[in-house]
């Protein structure tokens, strides 16, 4: 046979679907990978069941003209300039696409989502990362001349998340002033992940594209924000005048997102809005924050606590992603999965809180009985 | 602002997308894309509604396993080679990136389906085509000579569409056993795209897998087997050995298929294939097949009949496909879309009559009224 390409050599099962598969085999709590226990909605699932049967054929690339329009209404541009994708996955990849290649280097913050790097190298470019440093209080600081003395002739882009994963961090109005005034400055992208948008838990995250409306692409997600992670749509605001480049390339990758999905989140954005599902939704995640936060601590974890997202990171000496999913039946993302460069972020990990109640209770009873499994094995006579 | 990317910048509204929109703007009967007016069966939308609100969250990129178990079953390969992706559109993509890169060419035939030119450059690969010559008797003929003087020794794949998108050819088993051959010889990849496998009005298309299983990467389309093209749901049955990598750059595409349609897909395989499903698509479309035809011919049109798929391949002098749009209100595919050589193919159209009897006879009907005011105009004194 002959040979695949090295990209395709070089791809690896991703941290998140390996650790849902160890999981399921162990029969662990999946603390792991991003998806919530709840279910949608009910006015999000009735939507889409009533466009099942009425909207099942191919949809324009740039998505329902309905969702575009909502899209606009929602996040406050116009709905010509967002651009459906299949889930925000796809969107930040086809940025990758349309704004770095070969030869040229985009700026990242590192813990890093695992995503970005592949996708800035299957683009042809060069990630560069920039970290994000624990400080003694437990918060997590980006060193503004750090990230300015990044730059070189050859950065093109700078990818920004916030609140960002896995560390939950939201940043600043004067952070992102000096992001946007550093990108002026070196004509670079701004590309903005705030797919956990309505996801925080004290004030609401700003908008990269309020700064840098000319130069931002932001990216967002109804899975993430109508729990829906299955439903694979995400959607890209564009500055004007971008969105026919940006559709020519998401046809050939995907063609279009599910449309009755994207027919469903139509209508369900509004609703959503007007409902008050979000304040509900960062409510109920931050009594399960406070139950996961409180729990670790009474085990003898550091929990680092995030702004946004519905993730921690913590750490606890003797806890291995690795053991705790085989012997402590809880899943965990290990931290190194966010680290570009091995081992920084070793001893970390990520726990997602978008479980149930229940399900984060189980949890942190079958740590506990793994702690006190260990202190009775250290104490054993040899 | 900084430029796009070469890649971004050149990419341009499909075909199909720009004359459903057109169609949508003169009011015209859409002839033009390919998808069905019939609504999906019904077991397929009671299997999706019963989904959602279930499975409303990641799948694992690799697919649902009960989606790989049911298309191993529905294929005949084992469900642990199959890889579920987001559409076929997708799963072309991804084979792209995969299997050829800079420096390679891949070999495909024109007319050629409009997404894999600009899928093989995206991958920095360079596209060959060998053309498909019409008959004197009104077939698709490939010179299996010509086909084998376009190897050089940068060939990486060969790319083959049976039953063929836009001509409707279905490639016989000596010609199949041909590029198997040469595929062997010259060790190429082969990737079939198979996505009409059930629409045929012979014989049964052959799959090339049958001929070649250690090299053949054969890509299917619930959205075109199940009358849903907007559910995004497509596969590729691999050859051993290949799943990690695929699913490596699928999870970083657009990380996973909506998972409430892929449990669907799945509860319906079975189904549709033991309920007589395909067969009686089958008999529909011969119907409106032969409708469309003979309607065309008595326009003084002439036809090229489809072996497979859902179009038509048909030309008249006069016609034209933005004049059709605008004047005659039917919009229907200009040939020069599957052309990789302009002014190849120009004069011709494709047809889809995948649409429902009225439809097809109210386009009939506008065409004949063009046809009628055309010859008036022409005998009008000037």
């Amino acid at each position: 046979m002959p040979e695949l390409l090295p990209r395709a050599r070089s791809s690896q099962e991703s941290v998140f679907a390996r650790m849902s598969r160890l999981a399921a085999q162990h029969g662990a709590i999946n603390l792991g990978q991003g998806f919530p226990s709840d279910s949608p909605p009910a006015f999000l699932l009735e939507a889409a069941r009533q466009a099942v049967g009425t909207l099942d054929q191919y949809a324009p690339p740039a998505g329902l003209p309905a969702l575009r329009d909502a899209l606009g209404a929602d996040l406050g541009v116009d709905g010509v300039d967002v651009v459906v994708t299949t889930g925000a996955t796809e969107a930040m990849g086809l940025l990758a696409q349309a704004l770095y290649g070969p030869g040229d280097e985009v700026l990242m913050l590192e813990p890093v989502f695992d995503i970005y790097l592949p996708q800035a190298r299957l683009a042809g470019a060069t990630p560069v990362t920039v970290p994000l440093r624990l400080t003694a209080e437990g918060g997590w600081t980006l060193d503004l001349d750090e990230l300015r003395a990044a730059v070189t002739p050859r950065t093109r882009a700078l990818l920004l998340n916030s609140p960002h994963n896995p560390t939950g961090r939201v940043f600043t109005r004067e952070e992102l002033e000096a992001v946007a005034a550093l990108a002026r400055q070196h004509d670079l992208w701004l590309i903005s992940d705030e797919v956990y948008d309505e996801l925080y838990f004290g004030e609401r995250p700003l908008g990269l594209r309020t700064l840098a409306p000319e130069r931002t692409f932001t990216v967002g997600s109804a899975g993430k924000r109508l729990e829906a992670t299955g439903w694979r749509v995400g959607w890209v605001a564009c500055p004007p005048g971008y969105v026919g480049n940006l559709t020519g390339l998401r046809q050939v990758a995907s063609f279009c997102a599910p449309t009755p999905f994207q027919a469903a989140v139509a209508a369900a954005l509004p609703v959503a809005r007007q409902s008050g599902f979000y304040e509900g939704l960062r409510e109920g995640y931050a009594a399960r924050l406070d139950l996961l936060a409180g729990g670790l601590r009474d085990l003898g974890a550091e929990v680092f606590r995030p702004g946004g997202t519905y993730f921690l990171m913590a750490r606890r000496p003797g806890w291995e992603a690795g053991t705790l999913v085989e012997r402590a039946g809880v899943a965990v993302i290990p931290g190194e999965a966010f680290a570009a460069r091995e081992p920084a972020l070793k001893g970390l990990f990520r726990l997602a809180f978008c479980k149930s109640q229940a399900e984060l209770e189980q949890a942190l009873e079958r740590l506990g009985r793994f702690v006190q499994a260990d202190r009775e094995a250290e104490h054993r006579p040899v």
